[in-house]
């Protein structure tokens, strides 16, 4: 197991309190796009984290009022646009390595969007656990307005399964924005706060997620995704056996006594 | 075949009219909790029906107020805390076989919810095929506030479908209520009803079914859960032969003789 | 490759222009019902429009204020109560083969729907990409109504998809009519337009669409149905190789130069 309240990367703002760990990209001044090495670092970042003990819960969170705007066109499609078949693989190989990453690192992760939020900056939102938006985010899945199709990182599988096949289908053919309102009724926002009470809930979620019971969370989080093409029947014995392991931790022994007790049951991950 | 009007469960309540069975839990001064005995009964009892001849659909209805408060603490959760993995695994095995057979019990489910409705009964709710409730429904997966994980008898695969993936992970993840609006707007909840007008609509609802093509409602059934993770090819292949199969029913010709002589079909199940 | 601009199709009428075809079926006075022709000129129609190189999306419009009635009740159901299983099957596996060629079309489709939109009707709908209608649509999966199941030529695998898994069960149970407002807010319907403005708005996202880049859209199109059962690595891995192949374009080099010089991409489909 490692730690990794002290990381200091380079090509990102890492914060650490409490077993809660806050991403955020850090070009404010042109929206926070993804470069290279941004995509590179964070994919390795959440692989990283599968063997961290003291985070319980991620934030991915905004910079000077927006979340992300995408692959860089000056670091990123520029140079695209000159590579061949081998290396245009492996680029979008890695970022979908970021989704991968993301989905297996075995703790929530709570995007919170304010402003912009496009192109693989909705590819982030799409793949976080939890998303909480402000009434002013926008969120594009635009890349077929640079000459791409709709299925970039994942977003044919799992966007349909967020906001359904219909909806899913008009954003990534016509790559046209999301209004923020649009987006809660739809099911891609949880909750949508005021860009200045944004941050506090985001924090106030994940506090509630890591009071935990975090080992039973990360099971949570395996399976959502592990099950996500199973039939029925092995879906459920699948659970069968997740659920199981689960109660011989120790939390629930903890949340029994405590419900015994009439107090409220202290979890400690095991 | 098997008649099952004159059932006399231990565990539950069952009643029969007009080849509609009624189910409900039998502890209103508990909110209505399962037990051991009252999970394997009415596992059992969803197993027979596949074989009962005079049961076209059932309601599973709530009592004194609530639908079900889960797993009784007392009588489920505290022997659990000293079960080894083996009695665990028997245990969460059960349970799931509940959820497995009301999806293979071969006739349409209606849950009417009233009141409390959580963990095991949030689930038997989400595994009924329609859902009616009223506004003081309230359906919580709470499974994360006893210390465990999300993935209790099929929920991470079943719920996600039902109200989108999003809406889905925060259920799971916190554990919180879920209010009967919020379940309506979502797609959990069919209708609202208020209290007093809740059972009878269910019983409305449960007349139209029964007044058939119970057949074909049966075929209908099997394939909502068959093609759960089919191709979309291969679906439309499963689809072209079960409905094949209810052209060669006589309630086919019987709608199509109706409708030539300017009738209402009355249908006979076979 | 073929050109379809001058299709002359017996059983539907066809309209091409400025690359975009426009489909309506032709017995406005009886709703347009569909008949064993129309079914199967329709299906090898979409079949051809594969390697059509001068069809860019489709539209599947309403026609005399009806979108579709579904299979005509003289002409289709009354010989199929006559028919033998050998007989039967053939019928459905080429109503389903009409699906599986509108997914397969390669081109994004439209369906623009004004008011009755039913049976078979509602499955064209259901199988386009994108969905228009009038507050005046009424669009019915009325299977049941007739004695047959809801599973026709894939509805219980795309319904739930599209609206909701607990939504989709009370349509194909009951057969009962969803009535545009519903639709819209389940996600059936990507917008409501009065009747009057339906056609203009559906050539106007047609037009969006048509203007590329259209080489995406039909790996966009491709990917929503390949990945429909797909593990998530898997699907992260298809878009990973399919999006490379859209790197590969020259509309991916076409915009980032438009981009570069601050114009609007002229994409040209390769």
């Amino acid at each position: 197991m490692t730690k990794m309240a002290d990381l200091s990367p380079e090509h990102f703002i890492w914060e650490w309190k409490d077993r809660i760990a806050t991403i955020r990209l850090n070009r404010p001044d042109r929206k926070n796009p993804l470069t290279f090495d941004s995509y590179a670092e964070l994919r390795d970042t959440f692989r990283d984290m599968v063997y961290a003990e003291d985070v319980d819960v991620v934030i991915f969170a905004s910079n000077g009022g927006n979340f992300c705007s995408g692959g860089d066109v000056h670091d990123i499609i520029g140079p695209l646009v000159d590579m061949d078949m081998k290396d245009l693989l492996a680029f979008t190989r890695m970022t979908g390595d970021l989704v991968k990453a993301m989905i297996g690192c075995g703790k929530p992760i709570i995007a919170a969007v304010d402003g912009v939020c496009v192109g693989a900056g909705a590819i982030i939102a799409m793949s976080s656990d939890l998303r909480l938006a402000t009434p002013e985010a926008k969120c594009g899945f635009l890349f077929t307005r640079v000459g791409l199709a709709g299925c970039d990182m994942g977003a044919c599988a799992m966007l349909p399964r967020i906001i359904g096949q219909g909806r899913a289908a008009e954003l990534l053919y016509t790559g046209r924005t999301m209004s923020a309102a649009e987006g809660e009724r739809w099911g891609f926002w949880n909750n949508l706060h005021d860009a200045d009470a944004l941050e506090a809930e985001a924090v106030k979620l994940a506090q509630r997620l890591a009071a935990g019971p975090t080992f039973a969370h990360g099971i949570t989080k395996t399976q959502l995704n592990q099950e996500w093409n199973m039939g029925l029947d092995q879906a459920i014995e699948a659970e069968a056996q997740a659920q199981a392991i689960c109660m011989q931790t120790t939390d629930f022994e903890r949340a029994y006594r405590a419900f015994v007790a009439k107090e409220k049951p202290v979890f400690e991950g095991n």
